[in-house]
């Protein structure tokens, strides 16, 4: 299929959404949670994590318009500066998908898509229980993206644990892990390693040219 | 292992950089492709291309601070308001990693990795002719993220091509296109498709607590 800028203008809005959505490749696929100064707690799913920066550890994620859906996570980060990043996993990738749904705040994702809550001390804010490779954040700045009303949250990253069979010689193995991907809106893969190359220098390059 | 904010900015530079780099999960492995008014080419792996919207089709990706690469790619963008991305395929995942290497600016990637140019009229700007899932972009505004000097680039798609064998009922198969993803900073993963799950609404989720 080929497509040029006015057959996407013209597109009907969902094959357009289901297909612009998906043509950035594989999305990494992540339950963002929050616990807001009520005790009320929110989980959702996001495809749109990205990394930043290591020193400061700097992730981001982009918020879709206001008027799109109730923004139950973006309210609970900003109300207490705090929210955790867990890895969706294969057993559980259905239950992390329906968290997509626009429940009302006082409903916890948590309990309807039967995910449970886990606190580790000193943060207060849930993770994740069923994610083996969770994260906690402090919320450093929200940029506004004007172009489309959406907004990139930015946080550093302050409690971090990667199951230890994925974790050797330095290097993360998302198989490992059975961390899966996301593509378009609702669709799920897991990752099969391939190959890691070394740190690319000028006057190490393989002459590709034969 | 566990780590908390103090760990994190003890640790060896090295390792944390390549332990920060892969904790977002996978990440899309794209060529971006560029060609400046001297026409000279230049094509660079980025791991950091971002969904924006889907109306108008706007992706981002995240330019390093100036003072750590030659930053062509950018440069270029600035120079014709134009660039492709292109999705990776395992066959040439070893020539796409090298092009992160910090060539000259007369040096072109495409020629020192022998990927090879592909011109599609009447963009002015060289698609990546190996990959099957191209696009090309318009640059429409670019955002600075000062906590870390980083750059938030973003684009229009004015074109797109997908391959047929990866496009069914208005989804795109990305195990079908053989798009591959990137952990960190060096190592490539293979995707197989798990499942697909309908657009959640909150009265259509299944029952969970069983």
């Amino acid at each position: 299929m080929k497509v040029n800028k006015s057959d996407i203008a013209n597109m009907n809005r969902v094959k357009r959404l289901k297909l612009i959505n998906s043509v950035t490749g594989i999305k990494p696929a992540n339950l963002i949670a929050t616990r807001n100064n009520k005790g009320e707690t929110n989980v959702a799913i996001f495809s749109s994590v990205i990394h930043l920066g290591s020193n400061p550890p700097l992730l981001g994620f982009i918020m879709r318009p206001t008027d799109d859906v109730p923004r139950n996570t973006f309210n609970n980060i900003k109300e207490t500066g705090l929210y955790t990043i867990n890895h969706v996993h294969p057993d559980f990738i259905e239950r992390a998908h329906y968290t997509s749904a626009k429940f009302p705040s006082e409903v916890s994702e948590f309990d309807i898509c039967n995910l449970t809550e886990k606190y580790i001390h000193p943060y207060k804010v849930p993770f994740v229980k069923e994610s083996n490779f969770k994260m906690a954040l402090e919320l450093k700045e929200t940029i506004e993206i004007t172009i489309n009303n959406t907004i990139l949250v930015i946080g550093e990253i302050i409690y971090l644990e990667v199951p230890d069979e994925a974790f050797a010689n330095d290097d993360i193995n998302l198989e490992a892990s059975k961390t899966v991907g996301i593509s378009g809106l609702n669709s799920y893969y897991e990752l099969r390693y391939l190959n890691s190359f070394p740190y690319a220098r000028v006057d190490e390059v393989p002459n590709f040219k034969g």
